[in-house]
């Protein structure tokens, strides 16, 4: 095993497959953790191979231990998938702790990127609305122009305010991208923020595989979403008891 | 298109212009965002060229959405104009997020400054006084003495208060500058450093290009300003009513 | 003397001994203190000997104060054991401050085992349960399966639940030594979190002197414990006096 | 002028005076700023000279602006004095802002010092009591035991508790000067923490001055003390005639 040590951002590979062009898809942990929810979905239903691990002194200082008590280091993790078109795809257990780290993350992602080809990136994440939303929109924000008319074709909705902002690897991944000469596209699912939301995750999944020409399942997901629903609704249910219960005693006060 | 890498301070040149010992004009967002705002008044009335722009991993890890939905890195901007003085003027998204940051950006813009041959430099603020401000003056801070005599003819006031402070660019500029041998002045003009203060940005500009012997118009700003004006007189008279609706409904109570 | 400058982590050795595949023992500062509690005991009870100390820029910028007066940097110290099977052990004053100073003094202490030949590591530490516990388990977490089932037959729980996780050099030092192929595993006994606790500290090194088959006696662990539980009973005794004394004042307001 | 460029720590020299083994002593902004008041004093009283100027990117982002209007970056300070013992005095506007920027400054100011032949540094400053301290005891902490034993000639007090601590430049100074071979104390008048205060300075000057050999003045510590005296007077007079005003007021309601 080759050594390792950690750095601003380490990668390590597993395999160096053979791509043309892939496109690079992000979904890391965020808001409602749509972006997290989707790609794994993908990643699952696709079954892409994991080729790289990236770790970092900017991740949180702590192992994850899982089920079976095994510890590993935090990390983000890169599959990638062999189709008509290629595909890069990132997730993982955490972003950066901080600003620098975040931006030396994400050249170290773009770099990787760059060695294989990749000229497009699709960003995959949440848009908190503070609201609960029942069918969620899918927005989006783009390098150019003519992806901007191309994504609104498939339903991407596009309501720019002045000085509005992405923050995470979801923007950089972009903006530092475009500095490349990338090109690329957020697609954030409209969600609440109060949840993990799996019901906005198949929307922007949705709407990625179409522009993808990929066909898959969205049965695992519906499942989620409407396990999050069983929830939230007896949650609401027991909200409601209480408040008429509330009610029924304060009358007997007045 | 070169590739660039993201650092403490990443100067991405889009020109070389041919300046004979510019003034360096910093105006980035601080207290009421008096000197951005007055920087991008005279970078518009001037027609002022920009030059080359600022990347930095200090700066927020985000892009920033426009209204066409299409994103771009947060960034520092440069401008120049050749006139009977040349002007280098500076302006931005937003300032470094740490101590260490606001340091290195700082030395880089000097460095480019120095390079243009830079011997003065201007930084443009506000002077937060916490109470509404109707007529606000122009506060200064300078590198020596002979500059302190030369801007109080320009009605600049003077009121050092022992360890007084120029916190942030305005300041760094100036005292990291003051150590190049380079002189200066920061222009403060007077706000409540609750809104936005388009009418102290008029009173910063005005004295800076009296200094500068430039003309331009204000006519721009004077409607920034009575328009922050309405929206403040609209709130001020919202809540009278509010307070005197209470007033009534405390004397039935009585 | 050499000159010892400091950074990230700064070792500085006293003695090279002569140690083969010596296990690493962990040992810092964390909840109730087990870990530190743990590792002092076995240091005094095999009577373990001081080779190395660690400096860092990431330690508190301060110096500790004996009881004479003396003053010393805060450091962590590393002292070794040679028996059936030589050990390592690590303790110290506090953990880094940071997320990237923990990574980086992991690292360095990784490297000081690596350079003895160290294969396996244990760290102790506390598991916050967030009410009192009298009879403490000790959980574990392990780089590996067979580790886990070694560990079971010592009594050692395992109650994983996805995405639990160990903060700071308890479980960096095993996930970053599982990168470099040690393997290792994390002791950690049940403890309110409130008080520092001796009692957990004692079933924690108790469970671990078994695995390495040394023999030590636990009496002065017992004697701290029964202080500790001296002084928690007399404050609960008082508690239980105050609160009957206010139910009793209450009874004449009624 | 030599260019100079902000580091974590950037000497810029005015002077290399020749000195012989001068005792190293700090006075930098802490606790009631009794080591910097104390400094400024024996600075003033000797008429030491400053030699050298210390910067870094680890202190406030700011200029300090005087009451002339004249702006400088802040910085610490280095003067030195030749007599019987020649001396070499630290002061400045602040201390790090960072643990690590700590960490360097100190180092370098020990590389200073080094470079002059330094083997003593006395280190000043306030010992927080958290209640008014009328006849302020200076208490004490040394690298050694001979050193503590010497001081207590003077009356400075030790009574060091378990897990004491000397926070910032000047525990470090001692720490870090420690590990280079460098003897030294800490003297720390005993003050209330929440005013600056010049008695406590006077106490833990006149005894450093005994400590030196060197007789000065404290006429003018003497006035800034009884200033701050009169002020605290003022303010206790007023809080007790509100106390008594609202008492008044009180009986009349009962």
């Amino acid at each position: 095993m080759e050594k390792v040590r950690m750095k601003e951002a380490t990668v390590v590979y597993l395999e160096k497959p053979d791509l043309k062009e892939p496109i690079l898809i992000e979904g890391l942990p965020g808001v409602g953790n749509v972006g997290k929810i989707a790609i794994e979905h993908l990643i699952d239903e696709i079954k892409a191979k994991k080729f790289a691990e990236i770790y970092s002194v900017d991740f949180p200082p702590q192992v994850i231990v899982d089920s079976d008590g095994i510890v590993r280091l935090v990390k983000n993790e890169l599959f990638y998938w062999k189709g008509e078109k290629d595909l890069i795809m990132l997730t993982g257990d955490y972003q950066g702790l901080s600003s620098k780290g975040q931006y030396i993350l994400a050249e170290a992602i773009l770099d990787v990127a760059e060695e294989f080809g990749t000229k497009m990136i699709y960003t995959l994440g949440g848009y908190g609305t503070g609201v609960e939303v029942e069918h969620p929109k899918v927005r989006g924000a783009a390098t150019d122009k003519e992806l901007v008319e191309e994504l609104k074709a498939y339903g991407v909705v596009f309501r720019g305010e002045e000085g509005g902002g992405i923050i995470g690897a979801s923007g950089l991944l972009l903006g530092l991208g475009k500095m490349r000469g990338m090109r690329g596209a957020c697609l954030m699912g409209e969600t609440s923020g109060y949840i993990v939301d799996p019901n906005s995750a198949r929307e922007v999944i949705h709407i990625l595989t179409e522009i993808l020409g990929i066909k898959i399942s969205f049965s695992r997901l519906d499942e989620k979403a409407e396990e999050v629903k069983r929830i939230t609704d007896r949650i609401k249910s027991i909200e409601k008891t209480l408040s008429e219960k509330k009610d029924e005693d304060l009358r007997y006060i007045g």
